[in-house]
């Protein structure tokens, strides 16, 4: 059971200076600091483990992240780990319902694996903007000190899910006929896991920011690794996208896959134009054509690409279950892209999950960024073994960058996420990592900011 | 012309305890301290003036917002008064798109008035969460501080407008047209809101947490007042609602207008029954009966309730343009409610109104709150003169709460706004109140803190 009551929340502002190498640049972030909002649980339980929870960011503002983590703490302090995961929805609901914050059941699992997906029950262990990234941060440090405590009793999981406002779609009772339905077949899919691990694809070689060289001998390199999935960025100039897509698809050749990323750059009517013509290069799908809040601009680019063959992929900064929910309904999206920090953690994902398997819409979801392969295999391994239970068109985005700050880095095998084995939910960071890049009083910080003269 | 370099930005916490009497409750709102994030700019000009701009919280997490404007500041200081207006569009992007804190023309109007609506020309004058509020406040203090400036040049309102988004259905070109054809009958217009203001609507009566006396003492004062038009909070509780909707109902008359708000209490279906047993009260709208974040789901409620004659409202948490535009393609809403804090400032809310004109969906304001009549007059106003040229099914909300701490406050004729005749945006609050008001340190806050042994 789970042990302990909380006696410290603690959140640091945590920077990365990749900016400075032109690593993850698109066309709408130029130059992005890979940053976190680092959440740590510590509880009066004598076995002394600590939850860690991240969100994601881009640098400036992660310190407005951290003042709504402060926000939101009253919420979990002095709070028993035991009350919090046993209302767990109760708990989701007070927290992004906060009455004046938000102006901002049936056990269905049980197995047994030798691998630690936090989702698995074999195991120890105002819903949007800041206060959601916030929110996220707070969560996931709560389903990773879960996940280290609990033992291999099996969970409610659905139990954990809100469904406020999604329940037109989807019902508590539909959620666990699909879990339940996966009983079967499961313990060989968790033994393909631990073969084979997840496939996944690489957005490292083709960042808007590198250059044709780098690019190139990124790629080559990639191939060699056994890559067969690459991502492009494109969107700021047409002619450049033209190029840089004409090579990558030169050096891959006509069978490997090709997805490309617009990250929002695009209105509705300039997306399906542009990609027209970038049609001949066959991606597999247009991830972000447009802004992330427009359901009914990506159905429509969904409509005018499906001739070309060509999806739609979106979901990495839809701020809600409501969002996901209307772009299933609207059949805007071709490929459901989960966001393990920007969704209200795993209580969120999971609803979203559902939804997409009952949609019958792939989930591939978004990585990178610090920290996001870390916790999103766990979402993505749990979908393969108890939710969608198919492979088919599926894949995990995974970038090559910020790992070595991790205590429990993921692991990929010939181009595949291999299941995590360690407890938790893989979101601890290496204390001197935190203590180095913390904003702006790290060693890392004081040194760039006194070089720019601040 | 714009004066003045931005020599300093402060942004205080200013928070009323409005949670005492239960002004302001709703159903999903129920202890709400009606508050501020109240930003101020000064310039090196030597006229003296400075803008003051707000934005609407409820209390908790007015912290964050601060630190949200605070984040965002480098964006404006030291800039110049003239060029940030000069290029508003860009501006008003650079501030909605940081690259790192996104993560998170023609000229159409000229008149001659005596009253003081910022967007007329003759006068004296990132997109969602806490970052596009903190956007709204900084930018509601420019609008202030340049219409306090600013002489009667006509100047070219739909430069001021990011079209990114929204192309589809509203080009640049189509806003001029608009503007420019209701050049026509301006001046009838002007003279018309001078002698008769702008039809107002009362909430004040009719807050969830208010005994049935005090509703019925307050409705029975609205009567006397000359109120015509109604709005009871719904959605707690069916038998609650049934005993207040049909007290207010036997109240005002057959004849006078009843509206309806259940502030996201419901999920889509849930909705649909509980508006069907209220519908022998005759409401003209149900307001936020479900997430705000929901298109698809208002568009169900809509066509199952117009058969009932009952129109959806919806708009006071609506994050931004993208949201309301697919609301209008959906036909999702027959009310459209704007809200001028949440929206990125007077130049996105420009946007909205257009588009409704388009559609032919009648806007009728939020406000309440700390300072949002004082706000949205301006923009209502500029509606009626120079977008729809029309009252019909149009009127704007109004509470009587905290103009008191205004020095500007909205004047109210016959349950109508009259027209400003200040310059500026009535953003400015009395020193003496921001100081007594200030959280934590005000005089207020300090005894209720002590109060309850914080």
């Amino acid at each position: 059971m789970a042990r302990g009551r909380v006696t410290r929340l603690t959140a640091c502002d945590v920077r990365f200076p990749t900016s400075l190498g032109a690593h993850g640049s698109d066309a709408m972030h130029t130059d992005p600091d890979y940053s976190t909002a680092y959440v740590t649980l510590e509880t009066d339980a004598e076995d002394g483990l600590k939850g860690y929870g991240i969100t994601f960011t881009l640098g400036k503002g992660t310190e407005v992240v951290v003042c709504a983590v402060n926000a939101l703490a009253p919420h979990v302090l002095n709070k028993d780990l035991g009350d919090i995961v046993g209302d767990f929805r109760g708990f989701y609901r007070q927290l992004t319902s906060d009455s004046q914050l938000r102006w901002k059941h049936s056990s269905c699992l049980e197995a047994q694996t030798s691998f630690s997906c936090i989702l698995l029950p074999n195991q120890i262990g105002p819903e949007k903007g800041v206060v959601h990234l916030a929110t996220a941060a707070i969560l996931n440090a709560v389903w990773d000190l879960w996940a280290k405590q609990e033992g291999k009793d099996p969970r409610t999981l659905s139990s954990c899910i809100d469904f406020r406002y999604i329940s037109d779609v989807l019902t508590e009772e539909e959620a666990c006929e699909i879990l339940q339905k996966n009983q079967a077949g499961k313990k060989e899919r968790e033994a393909q896991m631990l073969t084979q691990g997840y496939p996944a694809y690489t957005t490292s070689c083709a960042w808007l920011g590198y250059s044709d060289d780098r690019l190139k001998q990124l790629c080559t390199e990639a191939l060699k690794g056994g890559w067969t999935r690459f991502k492009v960025k494109v969107g700021a100039d047409m002619q450049d996208d033209v190029r840089r897509c004409g090579l990558i698809r030169d050096m891959i050749g006509p069978e490997k896959t090709l997805m490309m990323d617009a990250n929002q750059r695009w209105d509705v009517p300039e997306a399906v134009e542009w990609m027209a013509r970038l049609a001949e290069f066959k991606p597999l799908w247009i991830e972000e054509p447009t802004s992330p809040d427009d359901i009914l601009g990506h159905a429509a680019i969904s409509r005018a690409l499906a001739p070309l063959g060509i999806g739609v992929a979106t979901g990495e900064q839809c701020h809600n279950r409501v969002i996901f929910k209307q772009l299933l309904q609207a059949r805007a999206l071709q490929f459901l892209q989960i966001d393990s920090c920007r969704l209200g953690s795993v209580n969120e994902n999971l609803s979203v999950l559902l939804m997409a398997k009952k949609f019958g819409i792939p989930v591939c979801p978004h990585a990178g960024g610090v920290g996001l392969c870390e916790l999103v295999q766990h979402l993505i391994i749990f979908d393969f073994i108890s939710v969608s239970a198919s492979l088919e068109n599926r894949m995990c985005e995974y970038v090559d960058h910020l790992h070595e700050h991790f205590k429990y880095p993921v692991l990929i095998q010939k181009a595949c996420y291999l299941p995590p084995k360690d407890a938790g939910y893989s979101t601890e960071m290496k204390e001197e990592s935190v203590k180095k890049y913390q904003y702006p009083d790290g060693d890392v910080w004081r040194k760039l900011l006194a070089a720019q003269g601040k």
